[in-house]
C-alpha cells in the first residue's frame, strides 16, 4: 500500500474536494453527485463529460472555459450513475441543449443513454459524441468497438470551443464528431498501476517486457514485446496510428504525448522529440505538440500518443481560448 | 528496466531536445552545453538557474517569461559544469548583471561559484541566491545546510518577476533572498525512484513504511514511520513546516503540493484538500494553492508541501504575469 489516501471508498469524493479547494471560486459540486459544474454560465450549448474516476485529470479536470461545463464522475473505473449525470446536466443546461462527450465504454454508454432518455422525456435536447480513438482496441472495420483514451482531449477542446462560439447543438455535435473521427491514439506500458486500497497491479508484465496497445484499465493489448528503445517504440506506434488513418499532404496535426501516471517527464520529452521527428520525416506538419499527464491509469508506467488531423475550421476552434487545470493553450505559436 | 529511453547517457540531452521540439520557437540550446536560453531578451537582470537533471521539470522547464532567462543542467543528479554555466549566463546577460538561483547542494555551490568567479573576472556582475527550504535536512540553527527542494519554485517566481519589473541586480537578489527566507518545505515518500539505466531504487523502504523528510536524490529522511492516512501525514508535515517558521496573523501564504513522480493526481488533490483545511484551521490564509509535479525525483512515490509567506511586495511580484510549461498563473482569483 503505497498510496497517500484516507479510505479507498472516499478517494473519488475527496479528490473532487481537493479540486474544489483550489478552484472553488470557479466551480461547485452538484449536490448528491460526484459532479462539478461551472458557476457562471453563458447562453450556450452545455457540454457534459464524465466517466470513471481514477484517470485524473480525466474527467474531473476537463471542466473550464472552452471545455466542459459539467463533469460527472463515477467511483474508480466505474461509470457515473444516470441520476448523477441528469443532475449535472440540469445544473448547466440553459435552453440551448446538452452535448454528452465521453469515452466509448459499455458502462458509460449505458448510463449516459439512460440519462439522455430521462432528460429528453423532460423536454431537454440531448446529443452525444463518443470518443473511440484507441486503434489497438479493435480493427478498423469494428472502429465503433474501440475504447476512448487520451485523444478525448482533442474532442473536448473542439466541443468546448464550438459551444463557446455560440453554435447550435447540432453543429457542436457535428464538429466534435468530426474531431473524434480524425483522432487516433495508441498506448504502451511497462508496468501496471494499482487501484487505491489494493496492492495488485491492474496487469502484470514480466521484467523487460512491454504491453503494446493495453487499455486504460489494464485491458490486454495487441501483443507483448521486449522493451525497446524509446525511439523504436515511438516509430512502431506512429506507424500503427498513421497507418490506421493517414493524413493528407495539406492536413496539419495536433499531437499529444500523454503520460499514464508514473512515466517521468524526461521520458515524455524524449518520446515527444522522436514523435516530432518521425512525423516530420513522414511529411506531416505539426500544428501543436502537447506533452503531459492528460489521461492516466493510476501509476501505470507508460504513455500514449494521439494524432488529430485538423481542417481549417477545426484549427480555428483548436486555437480559440480554452483553459483547464492542465492546459492553457497551444504550445507552438 | 521500465523506462522508455534510448541510452542512459543521452537522457539529459534528449530531454532537452524534446523540450525544444515543443518550445523551439521561444528557446534555444546554448551550443556545447545542456543549457537552454531565451531567444528574445529584454533589458533586464539575467536570471540563470540550474542543477542536476533528473528532477524534471526542475530546472530545464523553469525558463519562461517571468521566470529564468537561462537554465543549465548537468547529467542526472549531477551539477552542471562551470563552463556550461558561464556560457549560459553569457547567452542572456545584457549589461544589467546576472543572478544565479539554484538549490543548496555542494556540487552546485562549487560549480556556480567557479562560474561566478570567471564571469566576474571578465567584468560581469554576478550575485547568487541559494534555495534551502527543506526543513527536514537540518535543524534551524544549521539552516544553511538545508537542501533545496520544490520551494525553489517560489524563489524562481519572485526572482523572475522582480527582474521583469526592471529592478537592479541588488534589488532582485534581495527580493529573491527574502522569498527564500520565507519558504519552508518538507517531503515524504513511500517508494524511491530509479535512475535511468538501473533497476535499483534510490532508496528502499519496507512494505507499509514511509520515509519522512527524505531528499530529492533519495537522501535519508528524519525517520521512517508506518504508512498513515493522507490526512494524518499532511497534519504532521504542516506542524513541522509551520513549526519551523510560523506565519504572522496578517501574512498570507502561497502553498505548493508537489508530486515527486509516480504519485497520482488524485492523491495530490486529496493532500491539497487536507492542506487547505489544516492551514485554514490554523488561521493561515492561502493566497494561492498550486498542485502538480513541480520538482520530481524520477518515479518516486511521494510528495512535498511548501509554504511561502508573502509580504505585500512579494504578493505583487507573485501575482505578476509569469509562465513556464507547468505554470500559467495563480489558481485562486
Amino acid at each position: 500500500m503505497r498510496k497517500f489516501i484516507n479510505e479507498p471508498s472516499k478517494v473519488a469524493q475527496e479528490t473532487l474536494e481537493g479540486f474544489l479547494a483550489i478552484y472553488g471560486d470557479q466551480f461547485a459540486q452538484v449536490p448528491g453527485t460526484l459532479a462539478v459544474a461551472k458557476r457562471v454560465l453563458d447562453d450556450k450549448v452545455a457540454i457534459v463529460s464524465g466517466g470513471g474516476s481514477g484517470h485524473e485529470p480525466v474527467w474531473l479536470e476537463y471542466i473550464g472555459p472552452g471545455f466542459a461545463d459539467a463533469v460527472c464522475q463515477g467511483d474508480i473505473f466505474a461509470a457515473p450513475a444516470p441520476q448523477s449525470i441528469v443532475r449535472a446536466a440540469k445544473a448547466v443546461e440553459r435552453g440551448r441543449g446538452i452535448l454528452f462527450v465521453y469515452g466509448n465504454y459499455s458502462g458509460d454508454r449505458l448510463n449516459f443513454d439512460l440519462a439522455a432518455e430521462e432528460l429528453q422525456a423532460e423536454g431537454h435536447e440531448v446529443l452525444t459524441v463518443r470518443v473511440a480513438d484507441d486503434v489497438a482496441a479493435a480493427p478498423p472495420d469494428r472502429a465503433n468497438d474501440r475504447r476512448g483514451i487520451a485523444g478525448g482531449f482533442f474532442v473536448s477542446k473542439i466541443a468546448g470551443a464550438a459551444s463557446e462560439a455560440g453554435l447550435d447543438l447540432k453543429s457542436v455535435q457535428e464538429l466534435a464528431t468530426l474531431a473524434a473521427d480524425r483522432t487516433r491514439s495508441m498506448g504502451v506500458a511497462s508496468a501496471g498501476g494499482t487501484i487505491p486500497g489494493t496492492d495488485e497491479p491492474t496487469f502484470v508484465l514480466p521484467d523487460g517486457k512491454m504491453e503494446i496497445g493495453m487499455g486504460m484499465h489494464g485491458e490486454a493489448g495487441v501483443r507483448r514485446a521486449d522493451m525497446a528503445t524509446a525511439d523504436e517504440t515511438v516509430d512502431h506506434m506512429i506507424r500503427l496510428i498513421v497507418g490506421d488513418r493517414s493524413l493528407s499532404p495539406d492536413e496539419k496535426a495536433c499531437v499529444l504525448v500523454n503520460g499514464l501516471g508514473a512515466t517521468t517527464r524526461a521520458e515524455l520529452l524524449i518520446i515527444a522529440r522522436r514523435t516530432a521527428w518521425v512525423l516530420d520525416q513522414a511529411g506531416i506538419r505539426i500544428h501543436d505538440l502537447q506533452v503531459g499527464d492528460f489521461a492516466t491509469s493510476q501509476e501505470m508506467h507508460g504513455f500514449s500518443i494521439s494524432v488529430f488531423g485538423l481542417t481549417p475550421e477545426l484549427q480555428k476552434l483548436y486555437d480559440a481560448p480554452g483553459r483547464t487545470s492542465f492546459f492553457s493553450g497551444a504550445n507552438r505559436h
